[in-house]
């Protein structure tokens, strides 16, 4: 077990209940499911998985180059993004890693693997909704450039001593989200300084027009990650890339290993980006099912923070009993007590589909009780 | 590019030929495409990606350990074979490496890049058609391990400076078998030494009763990589497994990234093993068309090193003008020359059909001529 949520094969053991019948709010993928004509191209592609797959997505990083106005020498795509939050450390050997705390666990796992010897920890405060205040954390790659400078290692885009950062937007588990331009005065602190900024935005395609992708033209102290494991429900196929400056890429791709990326996730990731009716209507979809997730949470008395991803971070009492209690009936949610800088009090629930969330929020209520 | 053979993409792109025209006898794989049992499981999987896979596989680890006889804590699932060359150096950060010469290139990139200061090479000879010997292989390792004592790195199973020998076995791109007892005596000498051995016994399928993994259980020496994209055709996929002793996955785990085996290969790899009427017809057919390929090669004579596997290494006059005459009619093959301990004169081709067989002799009558 790696304490993430979406196991539902594990809760499926657990509890007897079929995979096909559990309910799951732990992982947060779009309610649409994969997109038809994404399904049509995967069905399509199985007569031809003899062949291996293009060994570094050649293909699908042109198609994603020109979507997004990037070189194809900008581009790497890997088997989800969880293998290039691996593979940056891995290359850019930092001697110090910046993370917030709460945030995804595999970034510090990935720096320590690598040989990181340090993390500076970003404490998220709840009385500010743990929202990331830009000053201070640009604030905290300062400090951590001037004492990596003291220590040995190599890396940094100037040659300094190596600090990653990374900033997870919006926020996983909180969903709150950095505005565009607070991110781009963060990573020009970083180039300042001659470190790292990792954007991972999984779930910013929740929230069109905030992206930073076009931004590691100018600057290549930022690296962007995408996964499209999320907003286009291919996470059992993986799926993602990373997008940062051809000098930055030159860097890391002495460490890529080849063939990562399957034959069907290459077709189904340029099929899913052409699909804009159904970005359209995904989006349209978890805007009104937000608002009823919203109201509904407030008429329960549960408190969430205002989110702008597809998920919720709940804040409520007896939340492990509460977690228990919705496995049992075969509904899963993701207990956040193992996040840092949270507690045994944290639930995160995904946003899905009108039926499903009527269901989630008729059966937390009665035995969801408010946190005083 | 990354110099290996398989690329129909990019030789689509090259010649214009349209991908499903060419040929490829550049990728060793089944040519009786992957089980129809297989792709029925991945077509039944399609609606299901929405949901992550199984971070470390569990169900299949479980489903591989009953079949090998081995504990599921000796089974390490990856993303085809290639993720374990690299996962297995990463986590046993060896200071040294033993590697034959040729053999399959990516063993000596995954020990460099895991911060390996020595590769040893171990150079095979034409005139031993390119055979290991066991007794020459062995003090190769005893010589390394000499050596590593004197380096500081950790690693080795018995806390020792780290050696890892790479046998890959039948050798890719010779086809020659080391026997199962041989390889044995080789891993008792690892053992006695305190390095480690991984058997990459990808193409073993083809070589049934050969296999070493069941010895994993008394030498924790011993680690055997099985791919499972050769014998059932699926490299688009990506699935393969290592298998160890349960002290040496404790030590690996740690490094190893999860969710990397995608859920369609999970379902397939399961449905793979239970395809005993498949595995049967493919040990027939293959038969068959070495024999009919070996009498073709003498007739033409081209000379071609016995293989125990899917494939031959040929050495012929020109045999880049060779490469290039097949590849404009949309038949590819690998070209040799960049594996060390070989030279511009070797190719290496893929058994398939006997249809594709008879167009690939066909061609090669006439534009072949026998090295002197």
């Amino acid at each position: 077990m790696n304490g993430h949520g979406g196991n539902i094969w594990a809760a499926s053991r657990a509890t007897g209940i079929p995979e096909d019948e559990i309910l799951d709010f732990s992982a947060s993928i779009n309610p649409l499911g994969l997109p038809m004509k994404v399904a049509e191209a995967i069905r399509a592609g199985i007569d031809r998985l003899c062949h291996y797959p293009e060994p570094y997505s050649e293909g699908l990083s042109e198609h994603l180059g020109h979507l997004l106005g990037v070189g194809v020498d900008s581009i790497i795509c890997g088997n989800g993004s969880a293998e290039l939050i691996y593979l940056i450390p891995r290359a850019l050997k930092p001697a110090c890693a910046v993370i917030p705390e709460p945030t995804f666990s595999e970034y510090e796992r990935a720096c320590r693997i690598a040989g990181a010897k340090k993390v500076l920890g970003y404490r998220l405060k709840r009385e500010d909704d743990f929202d990331v205040s830009p000053e201070a954390f640009a604030q905290k790659i300062v400090e951590a450039c001037a004492s990596g400078r003291k220590s040995g290692r190599s890396g940094g885009p100037c040659g300094k001593p190596g600090v990653v950062a990374f900033l997870c937007n919006p926020n996983n588990p909180t969903g709150r989200l950095v505005a565009r331009n607070d991110v781009l005065a963060i990573a020009e602190t970083a180039r300042q300084r001659g470190c790292y900024l990792v954007v991972d935005e999984a779930f910013l395609d929740f929230c069109p027009g905030e992206s930073v992708v076009s931004a590691v033209k100018e600057n290549p102290s930022l690296i962007v990650l995408r996964s499209m494991t999320k907003f286009y429900a291919l996470s059992g196929l993986r799926i993602g890339y990373a997008v940062m400056h051809p000098s930055v890429c030159r860097q890391v791709i002495p460490y890529k290993e080849p063939w990562t990326v399957n034959a069907l996730a290459q077709k189904a990731a340029i099929e899913a980006t052409k699909d804009v009716p159904f970005q359209k209507a995904s989006l349209a979809a978890m805007a009104e099912e937000k608002s009823f997730m919203e109201a509904e949470l407030l008429r329960l008395g549960v408190e969430f923070i205002p989110s702008r991803a597809n998920y919720y971070l709940l804040r409520l009492e007896r939340a492990s009993e509460v977690k228990a209690a919705l496995e049992k009936k075969g509904i899963l949610v993701r207990d956040c007590s193992n996040f840092a800088g949270l507690g045994p009090e944290y639930l995160r629930i995904a946003v899905r589909s009108r039926r499903e969330n009527k269901i989630l929020m008729k059966e937390m209520e009665g035995i969801c009780a408010p946190l005083s």
